[in-house]
């Protein structure tokens, strides 16, 4: 894909200034651009490197005016940040522009797919499965029996799906995530041996929702665990059964959430966060990296961290004495022989 | 899927209160049931749900006498939760009741595959493989090279077992685990490079385990890496190479345990929780989630907690104090300053 | 694979002691050695198992000399650990030597692939996609559109490569691992909702780079997230957009780096460490397991530990009061009783 800089003009509504036949086949920061790249200006505290970027091609704001000589073309619009994202989105539809069926896939005859799919090869689509339209189902994914899909929903390279769950519109889910595996459920037995307790629940995904890589979504052990409308979720995130997460809450990479508990809505999560079983999270609750939640939150739209989790205030004062006890115990140990002396000496 | 609550009390050998001829089509508790819902009622704390669920039957127990009218059919059986256990469990055989071999799958012509297997498409089996009988294999399972597998094993879609790995029956590992990976083995050189330390041992899965997604067990350097009889691993879990896991232990999600590590039997290992290399945790240990283990536990069937973890009970009392660590110091800074004045007073 | 003490002998240039014609089988350490195994001894501290193993051939080093009788046939050579690696190394060879285009698998006619390449049934390999001499993808890889890959690269079953990533030379990257997932970027909108952020950077992965299985390396935003030459990645690992590992670097097992952090050459990071985004870690650090990294490293060479993380002495010395923090608090409380007393009597 290669596009000269009179091209883009015409696509952004912009003007061009310098050569408009110079052409780019990339996207990139205007401080490592190189040859042959586009770039944008929006931030003025990036604009030295208007002055030595090697990008072929900038978009810069109208109102911006120049304090030196420079090598690139520039594309004059509007808004420059809005420009560029309106490209970078227009890259990745077209590099994510797949349709039609490859082969070999397995469909089962019973399977509905809607129009204008994408089924990669090698992407197995089971019993009584039902597909909305425009759905990317991409290579090494598995669709079990029984599973709804809405549609606008792309499942990318090896995401598994289990029997019985539904998924919404307009949703991502990254390779090797796994979506409805068995909950963690298991009877003690006298002898200490376990007992499986069967997991014929199901996992429901609303719409606008997206999921990162290798990430797992146990299924309930009866009921649904369920991932409300906008919930994102990075790589490596565990969600047990029967946990539901309200809309809009944001998790980020390798935390877990335990059995049954309850996020609520715009809660932010960071990575490595641990929250046990059977609690609840109040709505716009904000939990650091590597916290422990180990009761529920009741108070809405507070910081917490620590593992146990305090108030993210406590927990930086806390800190700041942990990293001084040595010194705190030795003061307590001098004060303790003077007063002995002061004792003494009364 | 519907049968009549006539039909189930035969299935249960119970007696139906109401109306023989109601139809269910799901499972599901009883504070959420809705029209056409099979539920139960066991713990007499939830009775207040039985006169305004919507389920259409409801399973109780025998002895249970009303309080109320009620909208829903009832069984009445011996006990309840087991009758309902049982058709759980009856509910998922029939889900996961696949046989036959699909196509295109791949089995190379030298493996042995036992009765009544199922084998999806787009599984590989591989040179040499033995699996026993009422084996399932699904979807993009990859078993490689001389594996042996036992009878009754499910390897859920994307189950990938490398080479010379050995499972023993009534396995069932779901999608996305990882067996027989090379162990993170790398010798320093003198310029600062790593040579790779060729991992040629194996892993070995004992009768009865239950693997979760996501879930990765290395194999050994040398030897085998062994998960004994019973043991259950949930998702994401890390088994390093050359560890030994004995026999009906459970670990919970993301639990790491570093290479050469023994873990003893029945030990109950939350989340989160790192165990460093080459140590032992003596059998029954309990460890809290997001612990770090850093040392060999000797004691059985104690509690453990923190990181570095100590016994549950110190862990408990020291984090009670750490956040009151501010005050606590304050009040040092405090009584300094007094006994200074004392002892200019003296 | 069956070989005889005389056979060996030959290949590792030594001298049989005891039956030339014993066969063996297998590797093994020389404390588990069954029958039909061939051990080493190289550390003199085992050699009391030398005279009881049930090893039908050990590997010793020419100058050892006996002090009892033993059943083994013994491989007298140079370095029996130099020795016993070399044939560490060529069983590994022998298991992972596959070659050939394997069927069904999707090769795109504009795909190119080298010399020598092993191709496994049910492997993806997209538009453009160019991989060098001696490479091995094994079944279910999924390599997207224009994916670059140099030569001696092996995919294990399951690696999913997104578009446009470029990988180098003499890589291993484990099962389950997905390259160039999307990064986790989404901007907030005053409804509360998220909008996503295109990302359409991609993943560099230069020469002898190993990565373990089910890790998550995400595509850059804008630019590429790299991993430097003779990085070694562990399992569950996960590495955010942006992110750059400089060369020579390990980090271990389900650790995360989140957006735009820069790993200096030739640190190790230790299990489950959390590093925060846009930060720097100097070269030569050493992070111990589970410490949480949220500022930047300047000095090089040091040790680290904790979350959030101090100096490893420290951290130690913090965690030791840490432990005696209930007596500590007791013995200040007394303190001011005591003061108290005085106060009162002066």
């Amino acid at each position: 894909m290669q596009f000269t800089a009179h091209e883009l003009s015409l696509l952004l509504n912009g003007t061009v200034e310098g050569d408009p036949s110079v052409p780019v086949n990339q996207l990139a920061k205007i401080e490592e651009a190189q040859t042959g790249s586009l770039s944008f200006l929006a931030n003025p505290k990036y604009e030295q490197y208007l002055y030595t970027t090697d990008a072929s091609v900038v978009i810069v704001n109208n109102d911006l005016s120049l304090s030196a000589p420079l090598k690139a073309t520039l594309i004059r619009v509007e808004n420059a940040y809005s420009a560029f994202s309106l490209l970078l989105e227009k890259y990745n539809t077209l590099k994510l522009n797949k349709t039609g069926i490859e082969q070999p896939s397995f469909i089962h005859p019973s399977a509905q797919i809607g129009e204008n799919a994408y089924v990669g090869a090698f992407a197995y689509i089971g019993p009584n499965v039902k597909i909305g339209t425009n759905c990317k189902i991409y290579p090494h994914c598995y669709i079990a029996d029984d599973v709804i899909i809405g549609s606008n929903v792309t499942l990318f390279p090896g995401v598994k799906v289990y029997f019985d769950c539904v998924l919404g519109n307009n949703i991502i889910i990254h390779s090797g995530t796994i979506v409805g595996g068995d909950g963690f459920g298991f009877a003690p037995t006298a002898n200490g041996t376990y007992t499986k307790i069967s997991q014929i629940g199901n996992v429901i995904i609303e719409d606008d929702v997206e999921i990162g890589a290798n990430t797992t979504v146990d299924r309930a052990t009866l009921g649904s665990t369920i991932i409300r409308k906008g919930v994102k979720l990075d790589n490596l995130v565990q969600v047990a059964h029967n946990v539901e997460i309200m809309a809009n809450t944001v998790v980020a990479a390798q935390t877990g959430i335990s059995g049954s508990s309850k996020v609520g809505e715009n809660c932010i999560i960071g990575g490595q966060v641990g929250v046990v079983g059977h609690i609840s999270i109040a709505k716009g609750s904000q939990i650091q990296a590597k916290s422990g939640i180990s009761r529920s939150i009741v108070d809405e739209g507070r910081k917490w961290a620590g593992a146990p989790a305090v108030s993210y205030q406590d927990n930086l004062r806390s800190q700041v004495v942990i990293n001084r006890l040595p010194e705190l115990e030795k003061k307590v140990n001098e004060l303790e022989k003077i007063i002995a002396e002061l004792k003494k000496g009364q």
